[in-house]
């Protein structure tokens, strides 16, 4: 098969920092083209919008929507339109309405749609969902603690209507979990805690649990310093699995098992090369859908207010 | 085909003065049994739990669960997997992922799942509906508001977490909506009223579109005193529809043209007789995601405490 010939929708940091060089690494792939307001790619056709890309290439097989989630919906249903593949960066909308849509519009398109959650690529998840396949789960407990002044500096949207607030990291252990999990899970009960001048969680503690009322916790922070955490604790009838940095290592009882270098958005493009190949899509709603599910059923709390400089 | 032996769980309000008469007029059923902490029927064997009736009675064919929707999950779960036809009253469940596991367990089960949303079958949807299909809709605006000391008074859950306040009645609304237009749509923005002393909006302003752009709004409100209102207008090309009165009068260009006298729930169960035996389920969550959607991208102001005695 000759390489997918795909263009990029928003040159941001995302873009920049993980789907070129793991496009630039995969022979599957040859990226012919951008679309950016701002920025253009040497050595490759830049344009301003995804329409003057379509229109000026119609050779293209696909694109990968890494612009913000409230303009995706438009420009998915665009390229579906047009006959193209498509990836979206995660979250994959901003409501789970246009997501549902998406979907139903890919089933009776040409193209793939693929809904990525990079952290389901990190290289401790499948080994991870293996070693519970076979095992009776006691108990799971997320711990997704990070300082938000680190790694969202000056990022107001994340504080506005949609941008999830803490959500915004914990979406990415919500989809590790309902990776490697053997059964549906669903929230009881919960709390958010809203600062004061923001429209947005900046901390929760979350109560799901399944169908065999195995007890799910979460404990969601955005304003650790010091060591961040990004951990997923499971016990079972034979030993303790805990996925530690961000899915990256897997320990059992407290011995390292399973550690590999991080190589999330090489797994995604060779996942998306897979689907296109096969003319099948992947869409998985279920890690917003427990976003939403916490909006929805959580308890509100107002907090002190939040301020960037400390 | 023998009346469809059928157990209500949960006897309360809606299920005395919704349910049992429906069920009375139907042949198509056959009210076997109960099921509530502290209720009986005369004529009808009691029980205090869903457990000692399936127990008792393993020739019941189906239970109808009129229970709150937070303890609706387990409830249904032990219902299909002992191979019973399950009616659940609306909302479905109390979150999307339960419902979702719900919907998964059904299709894999030899019993029926219907998720009920009763306002649909309202006399003038279907009509509407028809009348819609045929024509090119400009702007669709949802007038939904009524008094909450009226309808619900005394009614604290309504104010907690999951009690969905104004979305409580307004999903009557979304329920219809989704019902008769022709293309899924989906939140852009919205603003929500929360007063200071409750967990859910009082108030809600919602702004959706449809992949045309066909602009869709609604003012929902629990405060409306002096006349109700439950409209939804509708601007076509050919002519403006008002559905009015919660869907039980349609006008067009003001002129009335079907009315008929209310009968939802017996529709509901002449809809869940076709499912049981066609051994098909019936379980849309539209309703519900628009409302999580609401919850999760919407903007939340604090407005003035509301006290039940006015």
């Amino acid at each position: 098969m000759p390489p997918i010939k795909i263009g990029i929708v928003g040159l941001g940091k995302i873009a920049r920092d993980q789907h070129l060089p793991a496009l630039a690494a995969n022979p599957d792939f040859d990226l012919v083209a951008v679309a950016s307001r701002n920025a253009s790619q040497e050595g490759v056709a830049s344009f301003a919008t995804l329409e003057e890309m379509l229109e000026a290439m119609p050779e293209l097989d696909a694109v990968s929507l890494c612009t913000p989630p409230t303009v995706r919906y438009g420009q998915a249903r665009q390229a579906l339109r047009a006959g193209k593949h498509v990836m979206l960066e995660k979250p994959p909308g901003a409501t789970l309405s246009e997501v549902e849509d998406l979907a139903q519009l890919a089933e009776s398109s040409p193209g793939s749609l693929f809904a990525t959650w990079h952290s389901r690529y990190a290289p401790a998840v499948e080994p991870a969902r293996q070693w519970l396949a076979s095992r009776r789960i006691r108990k799971v407990h997320i711990e997704w603690k990070e300082d938000v002044r680190v790694w969202h500096p000056g990022q107001r949207w994340i504080w506005e209507p949609g941008g999830m607030g803490v959500f915004d990291p914990a979406i990415n252990a919500l989809s590790i979990v309902t990776a490697i999990l053997p059964r549906r899970f669903f929230l009881h009960e919960g709390t958010l805690q809203f600062p004061e001048n923001c429209q947005a969680p900046i901390a929760a503690n979350l109560y799901f649990s399944d169908s065999q009322d195995t007890p799910i916790t979460a404990d969601l922070d955005f304003l650790q310093t010091g060591p961040q955490t990004w951990d997923i604790h499971i016990e079972t009838d034979e030993g303790n699995l805990a996925l530690r940095k961000g899915g990256s290592q897997m320990f059992v009882d407290d011995q390292l098992e399973h550690e590999a270098p991080e190589q999330e958005y090489p797994g995604l493009y060779a996942r998306f090369a897979e689907l296109v190949a096969r003319r099948e899509s992947d869409v998985d709603v279920a890690p917003l859908r427990h976003v939403a599910d916490a909006f929805l059923l959580g308890r509100r709390e107002t907090v002190a207010a939040f301020h960037d400089e400390g």
